[in-house]
């Protein structure tokens, strides 16, 4: 297979290398960017990997440079693909409503397939990771595509616990940074999901990460899920309804361990705080 | 004593606080700006602290979100200390040369005082740290001013071994990544040098690591110097010249422990990739 993918930057870090990368999207239609930090353990064979999804205006860079991640990676022999929020550049620039809000459209792809004018053409965030992202990645630099996990912040949360429960069997292990637990009943997934899914709310709830716990029949991951909040955060009353969450994993079983934490807030300062924990279980699950 | 420092933002972090503060510089003449991490330890008394200097372009924010550092330092008990590069805003942004390049002006003070018009204003980067920074931060957040490190990176890194070479007793640890060790031999040392200090390359030589450690009469740092420097850095060859750095301390007999990297780069992956080991560096000469 010839690489799929062009090679923006490259930096040795922590004895494995974070690279910067882009490639031909056929699903989005346009290039698109990721990060890929590949630890040491990747020149003697596959090693498992953990797909980190960010939030709100965020880009491919952001975890790579502002999560510290990096180092308990190399530690632990995980992989980390990051992929950028949404399509972008002079396509997609103006589309109306693209670059107006700082929630909706460039930087706010909400992780799904819209179906709804003009979006629908590119903002196909959920094909993109499934269908081409993980597979291309995962073959072209030695990833064990049985050994994934998934874990994300913020937008990117709810982006990592929707994706986790709309594809049994693709992810092994699950953690989330302040998801927006419950969009289909709060202000950003509201506008976000009007835009790319349309005035019917019948269809929201297939994106809506604590509507999907609950119709669960049994409990989907078994090995149990990381939620990590703080309580100086600014957005948690309006935006994020982790106990929706919390009250649809009790329904159905799904073991949760949701961490609230005093005078944190919904930066990536907090991120860094709890990394070590969130790369320590997604190691454990996907080294079993 | 009234708080001199106006705080920006905070931030939880490790257990302890990642502040961003402004003040109203008599040194400089003009508001400056700094990061403070403070571990928590500070919380039960005073803690040793390392102040941080950045490289070219950087600003009081590239060390608190790039480096990786907040971890270890509320692992060790430390405080960190990033202040800005240079004067900047609309008071400075007119004078001839002051944005024209990247190497000279805004975020390139050099950490000295410029003595040549129209630099010698503002561009006061040495009085500020020593005789306002420095005592109005320990002053104002409990830090041991008795306990006290250096390091940087590049500039930054030409700015600690210059200061603590400048200012004995001072500081007790001292450490850098890729500095600048012989900026009358490199061509952004001359044209920083020319421009802030004049043509006259006598009055270089007292900001010139190499050339300020040649000219001790013993070992200054008898706990050791750490430096790393990356082989894959684009920069070692005509800027950094650690081996000027190295030959002035065998000259002198002063410990240096100087490693040389294969594969990395100038950048900030490779400076968190080493983080801990300077941290651990200054935590261990701190305590003593």
């Amino acid at each position: 297979m010839s690489n799929p993918f062009r090679t923006l930057s490259e930096h040795a870090c922590f004895g494995g290398i974070q690279r910067f990368l882009e490639h031909d999207s056929s699903e989005i239609g346009l290039p698109m960017r990721l990060a890929l930090y590949l630890p040491p353990q990747a020149a003697s064979g596959p090693v498992p990997a953990v797909l980190y999804l960010a939030g709100l205006t965020c880009n491919e860079e952001t975890f790579a440079i502002k999560a510290g991640a990096q180092r308990m990676a190399a530690e632990l022999g995980l992989a980390l693909i990051a992929p950028d929020t949404s399509p972008r550049g002079a396509a997609v620039e103006g589309l109306p409503g693209a670059t107006a809000s700082w929630d909706f459209g460039i930087g706010a792809g909400f992780y799904l397939d819209a179906t709804q004018a003009p979006w629908s053409k590119h903002w196909r965030m959920e094909s993109w990771l499934m269908n081409e992202l993980l597979p291309l990645t995962t073959a072209q630099f030695g990833i064990d595509a049985s050994r994934l996990g998934i874990f994300g912040h913020s937008m990117g949360g709810h982006g990592a616990l929707t994706l986790a429960l709309r594809h049994p069997g693709r992810f092994r292990s699950l953690s989330a940074f302040a998801p927006i637990s419950a969009p289909t009943q709060c202000p950003w997934g509201e506008k976000a999901f009007t835009g790319y899914l349309g005035p019917d709310r019948d269809a929201w709830a297939a994106h809506d990460a604590s509507a999907l716990m609950c119709s669960q029949e049994s409990a989907p991951y078994p090995s149990g899920i990381l939620v990590d909040q703080g309580l100086a955060d600014k957005f948690l009353a309006e935006q994020l309804h982790p106990e929706q969450f919390e009250a649809a994993c009790r329904q159905v079983g799904q073991a949760l361990t949701l961490r609230r934490h005093e005078g944190y807030d919904h930066g990536y300062f907090f991120i860094q705080s709890f990394m070590a924990d969130h790369l320590a279980h997604h190691a454990r699950v996907l080294a079993g």
